[in-house]
């Protein structure tokens, strides 16, 4: 962590503890089964307090990193390795791709209702796990008012009171800006779409993440973009020496990148990687679409600063949304677009008008009572919770050879299976049982990625769970 | 009218009376000021009932067309030529033309507050006419259900519960499709948005009426199309002679066109030339994309056939919203892609996800009450009232030789003011003094209707009024 980060979040203590352990655990020092030092012992040793190293343990047992065994003391858990730090991808080109629709977009569909290991497969969290009466309430009052503002037409470029609250909310990821500088948009890829509308012409290259989100990917395809993939890892997001090597090779019009809990595979930038990212953009003269979506989900660690914290510029454009946070239905997103912040307004009006007034009201009200932080909270020590408890279903039910991301928030599992297990034709299997999730190769126009898989999280319940082990035993027999 | 449209509507016997005494007014048999018949007299006359006759003198009345005095019978107002019929506008120049966005979009623009004469240059009726109250009860409904559903994503073609309004209430303009034919979007400018989207590539051509709604020129110079302008009045709506010649010499990828009650002009397309609109288009396998956002909307007559029930090939996209009708603010709208729809279903899901779900439930439930024919009813009548107050200030107030269209349903007064006046200046004078309008040359990319302005009549008050006297001021000293 850098002295910049610190000089703006400072990080709990035991979260640092719990940082100690699990590295002393990665590097096999306390291997799995084996015993860790006590509370005591390691309070000494530290010289921190009780009570701090109780709180980093309860931490990693939360996380089912470690597990307290009466009597006896915390011992480690059965894990599965972490994916590699791999640095550059030699046996990958790194170059500019056309995609293909058909491989894209077709490969393994989902059905549009719920089913068994249905949520497996999903990008959002358990709806359950939304403040649904606090936010309808915000609703109700609003639609009592019954303001003729209501169903007329909001400003072009979002409601007023909303754009305040968003500029307040900005503020957590180090992000200084008014809220004239913000677009409300519907949803979060709303404002990438328009980003890359604003910024690109068909033929151009955009480089992003590899592996990267679907969607983008299809995006990109059917606005005659050809993509440029670059190596990211769960542990450190986008591998920038790589992405220089590539801005010196090929004629990339704008990077696209998730740098916190990306999707599909959970990375972070570090926070002292970021401004190196920013300046070599803006030095080459290219922005950088930053997708904070999951921005406000880190549950091990501060929230990190936003890319957008260190433009300087107006080469930044910043998109966000309350998708993941709060409620998907309500498509509520935003974008600060930078030098091109009055174009995105200019093309938002064109192409679908204002975003619904009552919505922005209700989480405009939602967001003044002071409810989205302490909701988060609660938020975050759930999805913590839950990417533990299947991470440790995985271990138990998947095949020996499986790594698995590790990630710091979010709600994504990256699953590597064995080399020789195809994720595709496990997929073409599974979901004949009702068992979904999303296949390694639809993360790249590059064919790679085949033994991998994206799972989901934000939905833990008895039915997933047997969904998931059953899907580790389909597995098993192909291993 | 043709049989087709009788067999499918029956035009009230008062519209018929009414339509052959503005017949004989518009031919010069009642010049202004003169006496028509009495009730008596024409009942007799036409072999029609007394109150047939009384209904069809109420509704000229109401449109400012004959004004009654007590014991003297009723007599014709003064009233402004309709403008004429121009047929193939010789002097300007049919080709596809590049798109030159600095006059289109920064030329007039609007503040975003209203203001004493703002409500002229609008694009919806005065939210005051909606059912604000009946719409928020259904929506504060919605929010005290507090149902998950309700902040979760909605299937990405909108919410079926909608879906099946939409498609009942198409029933009203022929339409007979199913619930699945229907992709919920965000307003009817979303919807056309990803019909272009879907249909065309940059530098392709894109024929439509002109004088032609402003954001729909400044949405295809956005995507980089060419236009081809086809001459339409407010009378007869787009020359499907020149259609047909343009279509036989220019490579046209796409018409679209609001065949009822355009913007700008209130140009309606017969329902004869309709069919014949339908088959010239689908035999050179040319997509129509029809917005219908206005169909509702018709006072002089029933709401005419959309072109969409002429489809028989799925090469018509059908648009519509209740942006105009209901609640703008709502962004509720819908596209009916024909052979393009999945295409659609596509496009909408990768640029901006699901419609948000509470506006979405809210209308539906709206809808289903049976709530929205009593509402359009009434808008209708008050429109139509509305037009013919601003059309007589128009008359009174206005410099000789003005000219004016005399739409049958919608809320735009397409002006034709004496050639040697400048809208543009005369605009660049009003509004500086917060009388707003649309000048007539934003309209077009031909530098034509310099002498022209859309008005919108969907609001009307003493203040509406008074800037709308006072615009006339303006234009009589430029006289």
């Amino acid at each position: 962590m850098s002295d910049i980060s610190l000089e703006t979040s400072t990080v709990p203590l035991y979260h640092e503890v719990a940082d100690r352990i699990i590295g002393l655990i990665d590097s096999g020092t306390y291997p799995p089964g084996s015993r860790i030092p006590s509370i005591r012992m390691l309070s000494q040793n530290l010289a921190v307090s009780i009570n701090t190293v109780r709180e980093a343990y309860w931490l990693l047992e939360t996380r089912r990193i470690i597990e307290g065994r009466s009597q006896s003391g915390y011992f480690v858990r059965r894990r599965i390795p972490a994916r590699p730090s791999t640095t550059f991808q030699t046996d990958r080109e790194i170059a500019p791709r056309v995609l293909d629709p058909c491989t894209l977009c077709t490969a393994a569909p989902l059905p549009d209702t719920p089913y068994k290991g249905w949520a497996l497969a999903l990008g959002s969290p358990d709806p359950k796990l939304f403040p649904v009466r606090a936010l309808s309430a915000r609703l109700a009052a609003v639609a009592r008012e019954a303001n003729p503002s209501s169903v007329a037409y909001a400003a072009s470029f979002g409601m007023e009171t909303l754009r305040r609250e968003i500029a307040r909310q900005s503020v957590e990821a180090g992000i200084f800006l008014s809220p004239e500088d913000f677009l409300v948009t519907s949803g979060c890829l709303d404002a990438i779409s328009l980003a890359i509308e604003a910024t690109c012409l068909p033929g151009d290259t955009v480089a992003l993440e590899s592996p990267a989100y679907h969607d983008f990917l299809a995006l990109l395809q059917s606005k005659g973009l050809k993509v440029l993939e670059i190596p990211a890892t769960s542990e450190e997001g986008i591998n920038l020496d790589v992405l220089e090597w590539a801005l010196a090779n090929h004629p990339v019009k704008v990077v696209l990148s998730i740098p916190t809990h990306s999707n599909p595979i959970g990375g972070t930038l570090p926070e002292d990687r970021r401004q190196a990212l920013v300046t070599m953009l803006a030095r080459r003269g290219i922005p950088l679409i930053e997708d904070d979506t999951y921005g406000e989900l880190s549950y091990a660690g501060p929230r990190p600063r936003a890319c957008k914290s260190w433009d300087t510029d107006g080469s930044v454009i910043y998109c966000s949304s309350i998708s993941k946070t709060l409620a998907p239905g309500y498509r509520v997103g935003w974008v600060s677009g930078g030098r091109w912040h009055e174009q995105l307004c200019r093309l938002k009006r064109l192409y679908s008008g204002t975003a619904p007034s009552p919505t922005q009201m209700a989480v405009a009200a939602f967001f003044r009572d002071g409810n989205y932080s302490r909701h988060l909270r609660q938020l975050r020590a759930r999805l913590a919770e839950q990417a533990g408890a299947m991470s440790a279903v995985i271990a138990e039910h998947f095949p020996s050879g499986t790594r698995l991301s590790r990630p710091h928030g979010g709600f994504f599992l990256w699953v590597e299976l064995p080399s020789r297990i195809d994720s595709m034709s496990l997929y073409e299997e599974s979901h004949l049982e009702g068992v979904y999730f999303r296949p390694g190769r639809i993360f790249s126009a590059s064919g790679a990625f085949g033994n991998c898989l994206r799972l989901c999280s934000g939905t833990w319940n008895p039915d997933v769970e047997a969904a998931l082990v059953r899907l580790g035993q389909m597995a098993c027999a192909r291993a």
